[in-house]
């Protein structure tokens, strides 16, 4: 790992003493700094991968390339399920991930990225900005010696790829599925038997049988994966991925050691990833979509039934895991309570103005 | 107007030969530059003034304090509806404003900030961002010698505070309606009679009944405004506005001068604050509706032939405008079809995701 190499005070103070121009000051307020980014995402999924692309393009050309981060796919420095770690223990300065691949860990990690019957985008970033999610979360990875800057966002996934129809709620029953973050625990108690696979593999295992069904992110990111030639349903929506967040961690120490400016600088960058994310994701996931029915996708709601009952299913979880975890007890009071008025908000405007363009429209 | 001062490379080179500091290159990277930027809007409105405050002191903190952009409320340097003509004409570098506003200038700066029956808060910024919007503006903006940067979004805004209610069409006959942008051409067409009333002049001519109606933003700055008190009746959505951009404007020839990365901060930080504001109003919308409920606001929805009535009559103007103005019809040809394109996706996974969370979800 490279460290920063620039002039200490001390060092420019005596060297500028001979001069007229105020140096010190200059010099200090621009070091050389070079960060590692560790991605969990493969380098092939650009809009995923390429939000931390985008982050380190900005922080580079906003700091005359002062500040180089430069950005490593999973599995170059780590594999892409242990960036957190990584991040943790210094191995690299920061990571883009998604916080619920860490629920092994604490179930409360989910809170930052996406949970089961929560947050859409805008109050996913509302919460985290405004809504008073971010002191929560900060509060909560400081344990893991880190902060979380929101840093991209999928917009609701799709619900995955299934090999038959799941028509009824007795047909989840020994379904082996690959679903990632929490909403595994909600489905077991429907008789899922969620499973943990890697990106890579999952084209191999579906296309085997050796798994039922598999979820990844929506129409753009899964064509590439080439679900579509192995499961012909398209099941929507993914209910545990309203509006999942990608973050940014970086290791505490690290961001104690930049300059004011550069931390700026970094925040800003994130925001502007974040939001980026979500606009590219908007304009490659509709002709996606488009293409994938035209070869034949089979398009799918869930019925009212089964989401009915995953979304009961989902509270009977969450119970439990207050009962048994007073850090998750304390985020989820929070973020329940504020989704409720979210809704209440989003039910008149929003919903008018979207359910009328969608569904009132006169047809052409 | 404060003009750019930092020393030339010459004069560094020359008092900087002495020392072993390479600090030409250094002092130039980080010039004091201080610009003044001209709001459309009254401090009081924290959240779409603010904005431009986000912006400001995030491009300050980004440079160490280099980049200085001081904001002016809307009437202090120019009135709040002539800050396009201030940044065309150089008497600021920068605004903030959102375009629609200029509509009577040319039809085709609805499309920066919102057209009726058009984007969402999701689709406009992808629609710019990446959908191939931002380059169709900025060859527009381009015109009025300025650049064009998304720097804020309200969300769907509400349809505005009617002294009676508006059970039918023929209720808008002669109806005095205060409302921005385009959307007073589209009801011109239906008999209402559109006003232009600066935002401090509302609330007396809605007293008075000079106006049977008025529309603003949402229930956060309409309750400041006081429209609750002197209009029982808040419809919805507004239609007008489903997710309207407020824009940063900047002078092309002051842009051209800033250095690459003080560039790269600023489009940073524009990006930032126009998140930033979306997740304020989202946070800042829901205790107001409930408080201006709670104090006998009648909440109405807009009934299926109102808003079928107002569909219609937009496409009318649309159709009338592309016939004369080809500026406009370049533009609506490229939003429509992106817009068309938004909708069968949203109506997939999104809004299968927010209407069961809206209306599916047991209640408690």
């Amino acid at each position: 790992m490279q460290r920063r190499k620039f002039l200490t005070g001390a060092a420019v103070g005596a060297a500028a003493a001979s001069t007229t121009i105020a140096a010190p000051a200059i010099a200090q307020s621009m070091p050389e700094i070079k960060w590692r980014l560790a991605s969990s995402f493969p380098k092939s999924l650009d809009t995923i991968y390429g939000a931390g692309e985008v982050l380190a393009k900005r922080v580079a050309e906003a700091t005359d390339g002062k500040f180089q981060i430069r950005v490593f796919a999973g599995g170059e420095i780590v594999p892409g399920l242990q960036v957190l770690d990584a991040v943790q223990n210094g191995t690299v300065e920061c990571g883009h991930t998604v916080s619920y691949y860490y629920v092994g860990k604490d179930a409360t990690f989910g809170f930052d990225a996406s949970m089961p019957f929560g947050a859409n985008t805008r109050q996913q970033n509302s919460w985290l900005y405004h809504g008073g999610g971010m002191a929560l979360m900060r509060e909560f990875f400081a344990k893991y010696n880190m902060l979380n800057f929101p840093c991209g966002n999928t917009g609701t996934q799709m619900g995955g790829w299934f090999r038959k129809e799941i028509k009824t709620v007795e047909d989840l029953k020994g379904l082996k599925f690959r679903i990632g973050g929490y909403a595994g625990k909600v489905l077991t108690k429907l008789g899922v038997v969620p499973q943990q696979i890697a990106g890579g593999d999952l084209y191999p295992a579906l296309e085997k049988g050796t798994i039922d069904a598999a979820e990844w992110v929506g129409p753009y990111d899964d064509e590439k994966l080439g679900f579509n030639k192995v499961a012909p349903y398209y099941y929507y929506p993914g209910w545990w991925e309203g509006g999942p967040c990608v973050s940014a961690l970086v290791n505490k120490n690290e961001w104690e050691k930049l300059p004011k400016h550069y931390k700026a600088v970094f925040e800003a960058a994130a925001a502007e990833a974040n939001l980026d994310m979500s606009a590219k994701y908007d304009v490659l996931n509709p002709p996606a979509l488009k293409r994938l029915i035209a070869n034949g996708t089979q398009l799918r709601p869930f019925s009212k039934d089964i989401m009915l009952a995953c979304y009961k299913a989902a509270q009977e979880t969450y119970a439990e895991e207050c009962a048994a975890n007073p850090a998750f007890k304390k985020v989820f009071d929070h973020w329940s309570a504020y989704l409720a008025e979210q809704r209440s908000w989003f039910s008149v405007a929003e919903a008018g103005f979207d359910n009328f363009m969608l569904y009132g429209i006169p047809k052409k």
